[in-house]
């Protein structure tokens, strides 16, 4: 009979171990302040009878991309994609040869390539992309991405997404979240990814987003092609309001990591009730880059993380992930 | 031993029989061509090992609201909406009395309220939504449809949805299919109420969409309110054009009612593999309204099915759904 009770006692021990191990839904993750405040946002937010209980309905989460699921320095993939196709462009359009911003991008010169304005992307985002049919321009993103690598792992871009930030999305979903991706990038370039690499839908996608165009091919069938008409700047206040356009509902978690994502975070943070909002800080110089606020670093085209946003994190409750405290492995491809 | 087998045939036949009653998710459809199409196309699409089979992250069907889910006769519902709250609007705007449209509005004259222009009807619309909170709206349209009443059922608007076409939402999303509305209505209206009256959550709305504005309230809690400007025209091309900003995905069934789901109804037929285009014919003088292409009835307020859109409809391969003949019951509240 004793012997009995010990393996009984021997058998409970393992499953209980066993339990042990299938819930930590985040292994790669460090024992931390971070971890903690997800894992406790989880549990407030989907035990029935919590006070804080959401229904399955409402367990809405946003992830900002660059910079919070994939690298974002020295440049953001997507412009790296429309700088490489400008030879097309000015092959197709020779009188753009000598007009700028073409002829700097041309030239091959790195440094003056980085110092473009804003502006200057958009005119060669326009200029790529105007008239271009939508499955012409998924087709397109598809063949770049297969064969584009990043400058310093010499890796596919898809590559370089944070397996913790991954961990997280699988972990929401397995507790009923619906998975969002709210980016300041393009809406059709990431859709063309987001369900591969991400597991996120080109529905729940909400980027920036161009309009398009209804039209007849000559054998009368209809397709869209792309319109340089902006509809939506998804970035700053254009975060909150594309939620609103795009999902309608108030998000319960938000996951974002410049001042880019400082409204989004504000916005999900002032619902009732639970409420995560997140920030990654870029603080691991080795394994990754650092430009957060206490690296001092120069603007650059990436997002910026500036001291006064994360004053405003520190003030308003959302959690702060250093990727160097709380981050075991930060790539899917490194031990 | 014969005694059991013909115990267990009557077991077998009856069980066979439950089955085939449980096969019947469209029970107020009569039989005929259209409900043939409904269920061969489900077959077709959902049975795995056919040349048709679609996967279940594909199987979107779009369908519009007005005339297509619910009755759309005399006048739409949210134009209604508009109208009933002009005196709130020129009780705190009085300069707004004595100018038109508002004027024709006060007077009451139901006549040459139905005349006024759809340009008089966004003037009204900016004039009743500006700058109103996103959730002050919510709010509202959720009174007023728990009070307002149709001038001909004297019910709320909400029971006036179609019951065979509930049925077709229940029976696709049943099959793995995401089901849509895709309107040319507001979207911020129906999202109010899509959930509870057709099971379609908020993020699966998409309609004709204005502008919202992130501010801040006095206690610093950041709000959304809403803007004169539009985003989305939800009619026609624009009906495709929102699919691809807001779904992204080419539906492979859709159903609509009058000449503003043209292009919708066009794109998804020339997707590849089967598809479903319906259109809904409203020939029922008696149980609801005529005002199809053969009724001869003068252009109305409301959506029109022109004799172009029934030749195209026969020619293109959608399938006409005939109230009158295809509908064997049409409203729940109805024996």
């Amino acid at each position: 009979m004793r012997a009995i009770r010990t393996f009984a006692a021997v058998v409970l021990l393992a499953v209980g171990a066993a339990a042990q191990a299938q819930t930590d839904a985040l292994p790669s993750w460090n024992d931390g302040a971070a971890k903690q405040a997800i894992v406790a946002f989880v549990k407030d937010t989907t035990t029935q009878g919590s006070a804080n209980f959401v229904p399955p309905a409402e367990r809405i989460a946003t992830f900002d991309q660059d910079g919070t699921l994939w690298v974002e320095h020295p440049m953001y993939s997507q412009v790296m994609y429309c700088l490489e196709h400008v030879p097309d462009v000015v092959a197709k359009k020779p009188e753009l040869k000598n007009v700028e911003p073409f002829k700097t991008v041309l030239s091959g010169n790195r440094e003056a390539i980085a110092k473009l304005p804003m502006n200057d992307l958009i005119k060669i985002l326009a200029a790529t992309l105007t008239g271009m049919p939508v499955e012409t321009f998924q087709a397109e993103v598809k063949k770049w991405l297969a064969e584009a690598k990043d400058p310093r792992w010499k890796r596919p871009y898809t590559d370089l997404t944070y397996l913790p930030m991954k961990e997280v999305l699988e972990y929401l979903r397995a507790n009923g979240f619906k998975t969002y991706i709210v980016t300041g990038g393009g809406q059709d370039f990431v859709r063309v990814y987001a369900e591969g690499v991400y597991g996120i839908p080109p529905e729940q996608v909400v980027g920036t987003a161009g309009g398009t165009k209804y039209g007849y091919a000559k054998d009368g069938k209809p397709f869209l092609t792309k319109e340089p008409k902006l509809l939506l700047n998804d970035n700053d206040a254009g975060k909150p309001e594309g939620i609103h356009l795009m999902i309608g509902r108030r998000p319960v978690a938000a996951f974002g990591n410049s001042t880019g994502d400082q409204q989004m975070l504000e916005y999900t943070k002032a619902g009732d009730g639970a409420r995560l909002s997140m920030l990654v800080l870029h603080d691991d110089e080795k394994r990754e880059y650092a430009y957060g606020p206490a690296q001092g670093l120069p603007a650059t085209k990436v997002g910026t993380f500036t001291q006064a946003l994360y004053d405003e994190a520190k003030k308003d409750g959302w959690v702060v992930i250093s990727m160097k405290d709380d981050w075991k492995r930060i790539f899917a491809f490194e031990p």
